[in-house]
């Protein structure tokens, strides 16, 4: 058995295949005979030393892990700062590393993990301390940059893109007497990823669905009134798709146009609300929408299985490489052809992925911006493929686990943060 | 080969399964020999004489009709009045019929639907014209009259309470530092059913949800509030189902509650944004809320497989009904026992069933009204048993059917309807 403790910590929102990630994690150091701890709810379990022994854990439970979604462990929204500002969050960080005989410190995140991870890095090395991190990738908004694609958002569009294609099957039969347009609003703030996983639901323009709208593109209310208008002419219904996150000329957000939503805020999350008004308003015809919010992200039924395997391969070889002390990397995808679809896990530097953030480039949208190209679907389409295992029960339900979670006895007193 | 044709036409919101029946009742015929029209757009595609040849499409074609959701032959929103009021339209019906030789007429639909297929097997009754009208029970609101469960119902329930255990795994994850409160809108006006089945979800009090509104009982923001206050307090995070059509005491609908939604309407489909901006204003958590609108209708890609096989038994013996000369009839599932969950197909008279409306039983809400009890729940669990296989292509979605409907030569003047 190797000497020392493996820390592991989800951060941010969580995904259909985190626990997927945490599942390959401890299943790979448990061959090693290494000793895993889970932070619970992410770096704040960690500052707090609220710490998870999971070799609590059955090997079935942690089997089953790999098919359950949402954070085990808990997850967080929380951003540790500079290090100079927040140095006495990173010397605490440390000290409870350090109490718990912590030499391998693996963070699952997005870019503020991994920048959250490079410092840790850097402070132990200043200490002396001898502490190996690893950053893990997760996101659905796959935004991370090195890696071809971020664990969490295959599943995220493979729900997408299924859920765009059966509403579109019932539209499309209503559409004589009833609901003419359907919009379908997709998370994504800084970039279309998942609106554009949306566009494999349809090969030809007057396949749903019909018009894609991205932050990448400035939105046009009447070019985008305009098209409607022609799709339901030419169709007979018309399915858009739309980011939470796009913007008018004016560069505000257009889930805030109206001045604020029904009670007088300006969250984000009103998209679909909006555009079904303009709609029918503008041009007359009956609206539905839908805002999936929460269930695009946790629907491990309809996860991506090439979505599944890299998660739990990203979670493997980030044991792999703590072991063998590459401190301050993450573990990212490569792809190494398109057709056939090929990819294996490399290192790369955290220093080139914190606080980088990847766009969707210019040649994935078509020129008129409703749309997608045949290069964004010959990223996107292996990224959905296949069908990840689920086992049901009797009832009907998904056999999701819930872990025993049993906390380690504290050894140092509790946090002032 | 019996002579005559067979017509069957589609009614009101389509749903995942009802293409199951239409291909089970084309099936049947095939392998009696008896020709198959579609009305195109329901019971309007009879109207304007707009009839689908279904002898054009492969046998392949039809197999794959099994499970493919939405309406494949168009369906419509379009009801028909009393038969003295209406009795040009019922009359051009029949005269269309007449012109195609239809001695079968299976209408797929709900209550509305019922009652036209009664109305029409009386005229031609009177006009001596020898036709056997069948309806075939469909519906996601599971309020049919005599049937046990309604095609239809079962597969929305199963996607409800899937997605409900899935986002309340992300929702738990996230609740130390974001998320508190996540509520998710369920269909259902006049009836809690969908809402209802989200409760098979979780087994005690606190697993998710741990609040259900449901229209059968008066909506009161305090209890409303104090009760997921409590729940946060023990939990610390709590999911709300809430049906669109739940009232408060005066009998308005809570969606109209703020006078408005977002833009100046009072039109259902914002229960969830209402009580999540209560919730905030109230009780401070942070609130997230989905509203899933036709993805729970069309979601082929989770239908329970007791919905789906019912879906095409009720097709299968609506064919036998009509060829058996069983007049003004609907193939009803009767249950024989929950455990074992056994059922069969029985005719029951449409004048049982028309016009009338099956509510959710008085001891099937808890006593708090915010749940289910055992006996709701001893009948919904057997309706979300079993997943119906889905062929899934190399891109990753489900292969889903997009038939020929070669349209009939017209034998009539055009529709003046």
């Amino acid at each position: 058995m190797a000497s020392g403790t493996l820390l592991y910590a989800q951060s941010g929102g969580v995904t259909a295949v985190i626990n997927a990630t945490a599942s390959a994690v401890i299943r790979t150091a448990r061959a090693k005979r290494v000793r895993v701890l889970a932070a619970r709810n992410g770096i704040l379990g960690a500052l707090r030393e609220d710490l998870i022994d999971t070799s609590a854990e059955p090997a079935a439970a942690i089997r089953a892990l790999a098919h359950t979604p949402g954070g085990a462990f808990g997850s967080c929204r929380y951003k540790l700062g500079a290090l100079d500002a927040d140095r006495p969050k990173y010397e605490r960080l440390l000290e409870v590393l350090r109490a718990h005989d912590v030499r391998w410190f693996l963070y699952n995140g997005g870019n503020d993990s991994a920048d959250t991870a490079l410092k840790v890095s850097r402070l132990a090395a200043e200490f002396g301390y001898p502490l190996t991190c690893v950053g893990v990738p997760k996101t659905i908004d796959n935004d991370l940059a090195v890696t071809d694609a971020c664990p969490g958002f295959g599943s995220a569009a493979k729900y997408t893109a299924v859920s765009v294609r059966e509403a579109a099957l019932d539209v499309a039969a209503m559409a004589d007497t009833s609901t003419r347009v359907f919009i379908y609003e997709a998370m994504g703030r800084h970039a279309g990823w998942l609106a554009a996983a949306a566009g494999l639901a349809g090969q030809t323009p007057d396949e749903a669905p019909q018009v894609i709208l991205l932050p990448e593109r400035t939105f046009d209310e009447a070019a985008f009134l305009a098209r409607v208008r022609q799709v339901v002419e030419r169709v007979g219904w018309c399915v858009v798709v739309a980011s939470e996150g796009i913007r008018d000329a004016d560069g505000r957000f257009v889930a805030e146009a109206g001045g604020s939503d029904a009670f007088g805020h300006s969250q984000l999350g009103g998209v679909a609300a909006h555009l079904a008004d303009r709609v029918k308003q503008a041009l007359g015809f009956k609206v539905h929408w839908t805002l999936p919010d929460y269930l695009q992200r946790s629907a491990r039924h309809i996860a991506s299985a090439t979505d599944w395997e890299q998660a739990q391969a990203v979670g493997a070889a980030a044991v792999e490489f703590a072991l063998a002390g590459r401190n301050a990397v993450m573990p990212v995808i490569v792809r190494t052809t398109d057709a056939p679809y090929r990819w294996r896990i490399e290192a790369a530097p955290l220093a080139r992925i914190a606080n980088h953030e990847k766009s969707m480039p210019a040649g994935f949208i078509r020129r008129d911006g409703f749309g997608i190209t045949g290069r964004a679907r010959r990223y996107l389409e292996p990224l959905i493929r296949g069908e990840a295992p689920l086992p049901y029960g009797r009832d009907g339900l998904p056999k999701y686990v819930t872990l025993r979670n049993r906390t380690v006895p504290r050894r140092l007193p509790a946090w002032e943060g």
